[in-house]
């Protein structure tokens, strides 16, 4: 089972160069805190900007540097059924224990529920290791009905659905078709809250490269039933969280890193950082969580020890 | 505030002609359960296809048939700032307690924040009864942000907010902005767990005309704590809930109704009833929610007794 | 037949009030061109913002002011066939020689091809004077498909088809499936010179309440086999012809109507008028059609004399 | 200058596997007739299911079978810029003349006109062959406005657009804007004759692919100004045209074009063949164009003859 947060790492470029020395030390840094693992590759990784050699660099890379023991997902979906394949089995050698993948997003009126249907069946037969589907309609183009998921939730080698839809009656819905051993995480820290208490085991959040401790409270909070704590810190984290993904999307995230003390890096082309404006907005919202939670986040790399339980009260 | 599960009312038509005496009947029947009140002349309403004499005989035959306490919430949104001020000061005239608003559906390129903020302020300025917002961008085109409804919450005759977005991190979002006696009600039945544990205080939902007492009763669930019955009926009502209105609209709405015993009537042309095989798949549904929580449904408008505690179990 | 260019209508107000003796002289003005009649109600009449008792007085007014033997269209389409059909009958008594009758704008996923063709048949049916529908999917919500307007084309009582999709192989589709005798018009002035060409009889379009001769000679250009000087035509009224109606919409369309020397009027609450610098842009556009026409088009009111053979050359 | 109409070859596969030798074999056959040249690898290439090592045997091969003086388009757009580039450079080497680049289809919220204008312009100031923009907002998801196409038409190594938004105003706006050796040739064959007539200079559409003839007629009606027959022959075309696009995509091209005589083949997976329904289908629209044109289109691979001047009448 997939339970608790994993951060989407980003992928660090230096002179727009893949930069595995500055992967190596933030994910380092990251696994210093409770995370359950990591994703690499995913969107946020910038996945979709990454040639095969360098998304085996990144999945090798990673895996170094995560203790055992913890999950270690690869964004594998391409477009064709055939590369999606030789996908997962490249991230299998690369050392990854998942392999996350997103449905094609090119000719998506023909992605019908059966071609779907197909295409996660043959792509289950032959991964070396297991497939966890991933949903994300608004970004992807292709929608993973819920029947679809429960009717590839059978086969023995696809075991959870990271769902990014941000609808909680789908991930409901979901929830109530797919047996217990069935992972479900969602990908929209405003909702984490609301999704692990209706039966989702765990989270992929940008937020978990900024923050990692207070997503990794956010969940402890829920998981322990202490839900006055969980609301309040859900509500204070959102902001942020819209930030570096919806506003700002992967530079925002990258910015909001460096000023939470991880190594710096740029997006990769096209893509381009964020502008100092937008810096001052994050650090300005980093000091309101600090406010909040009476703990250090600015350049602390997630060393910033325990939220106090006084929080949000 | 507004708290508690409010039914959408239908409008009953016969011959096409506006049937009040269906109407007196249907809403007296649906009262004699612990429903907090109703919602005349919403879109399950028909309203879209009401002349402004008919919303007043449904409003006042509403009024009628509601039991003092209870709030009589009335449709009152039209596309002009100037139609809107009359339908709020009619609905006033003809009983009811509170104006739900919807903001504009034409021109709603030009429906910025800023327009939306004038209008309902205007709108809120003149209105003799407390006014409830109304979002639904997916259906209205116009969107409110969460800011919007933060700065219109500070106007003290605007006192609520009807959300269907389906969005609960926008939900939240809204939440965590507006003052503690700012209600904020939801109109999808899929959230109404997930959106009553993150503090709203009720829902607006087509499936509390058809099993009225289970609606109630997932909301007493929650609020009593027992969110374990709460999740297991939540999941349970989902698929009906969504037949009623997703798939099958007002007319599937109405099909349910009839089912469960309540006065028959089809939608308005253009809108065309439900066929035989959709009424099939409706009683099925209808059996099953049966099934589960060992009570009968079908026929009872309503009068179902209370649910055993071991549903769900 | 509906053959040449007819201006959309403005619905003057003063103080948010309908103002019956602007609209008088704005249509006066008007009618001195070439225009071969009006829409009164349309859109761009603010017809989502004008009660019934209103649409009549602006029909009554338009049908004073406008000369025997041009058309007076007057739109009638409503949410419910009931009112629709109403519409038309008030606008035959008003003295509308044409019904443009919008489709549904609410519950539009239900507005399938099959309710579609019922709901048009019911109003053709009883209507006093001919229909001409009206396709534009983007603003309506409901898709009028070639089929079906070909299917509708049969009813004796349906005339015509406004066609605002902005999809010239849409519009190339319906031409290809309906008689001689069934009028095309479409409402996008950027594409006027291309439908014409591809068989269409005329146009609606916005920017023909602002330089009235200039629409109707491009019109006239086409008609003459003038290509060359209509295609240079058509490329310079363009950005105008935006601006008033994607850009800036129906405020933006007042603004350049009082530029032009047409009656100053403000939309209706909630739109609000547009401010001094989009007032600067389109009194600049207006003088570079004037540089390329070399002809007075600010505050003529459309007598602005014949365009010189040399224009676009 | 790109004149005259040119095919989106398909790429054709054996078990899945990439086959030159049935590519060689279509690009001769459709080279007998008088398409100005081709583009390989573009959407209807399925150019998002091949590896980069595929595409480079895809134009390597299909620079053999096109005569000399025949332009040979290859699509080079990628996500990331610097896979952009290094795609035009591999397609420069495997014989390309100009390189076909659509925008990134991934972080499309991201793709603003500047980065665009900043993504074109590196591409393009790298490139060994001239650069060809790309337009199709539905589905790439970013939209090359008509000013930014205007500013890359300013570079020397950017030299057309081929755009398939269907939008005739859009085109005819870009078109007001670039000098007059800059070509913008469109992708929707059913608005081929609208936008020859307003100023583009080609056509790339996948039904060159399937009755070459017919589309080399069409662009040559235009030409010569035989715009009665034009007319009728766009008309007569469109179904075909849309039934190997928008309603059956690249299957339906494939399985259009194996009923035309050319070679066989299946999509790729997750694509998947049409069934038989559909081929009756298209062979009926194949029918019904040799009725109309009183020549043999089934199983001739383009050795039709030329269409009578009847045609039409």
């Amino acid at each position: 089972m997939l339970r608790g947060v994993f951060p989407p790492l980003p992928t660090p470029f230096t002179d727009d160069e893949l930069d595995t020395g500055l992967l190596r030390d933030t994910v380092t840094a990251l696994m210093r805190t409770r995370l359950a693992g990591v994703l690499a590759c995913g969107t946020n990784g910038e996945s979709f900007l990454l040639d095969p050699e360098e998304i085996d660099q990144v999945v090798r890379t990673t895996r170094d540097a995560v203790p055992d023991g913890r999950a270690v997902l690869a964004g594998t979906g391409c477009d064709s059924t055939r590369a999606t394949i030789a996908a997962c089995r490249r991230a299998a050698d690369s050392g990854a224990t998942h392999a996350l993948v997103r449905p094609p997003v090119s000719y998506t009126r023909f992605m019908t529920q059966d071609v779907l249907l197909a295409h996660y069946g043959r792509v289950a037969d032959t991964s070396p290791i297991p497939v966890v589907l991933y949903n994300q309609p608004a970004v992807f183009g292709a929608d993973l009905a819920a029947p679809t998921v429960a009717g590839l939730a059978r086969h023995e080698n696809i075991v959870g659905l990271k769902d990014s839809s941000g609808n909680i009656a789908h991930v409901s819905d979901v929830l109530a078709r797919v047996p217990d051993d069935f992972s479900v995480v969602t990908g929209v820290a405003g909702m984490m809250y609301a999704a692990l208490l209706s039966g989702t085991s765990g989270s992929v959040v940008a937020i978990a490269n900024v923050v990692p401790t207070l997503a990794v409270q956010l969940y402890e909070f829920v998981i322990t039933g202490q839900l006055h704590h969980a609301l309040a810190l859900q509500r204070a984290i959102a902001p942020l969280a819209r930030a570096v993904t919806i506003t700002h999307g992967v530079a925002g995230m990258k910015a909001a890193m460096a000023l939470a003390g991880f190594p710096a890096s740029s997006p990769r082309l096209p893509l381009e950082p964020v502008g100092p404006q937008v810096v001052d907005e994050l650090r300005s919202m980093l000091r309101h969580l600090e406010a909040f939670t009476g703990r250090a986040l600015i350049g602390t790399a997630g060393q910033d020890g325990p939220v106090s339980g006084e929080a949000g009260d």
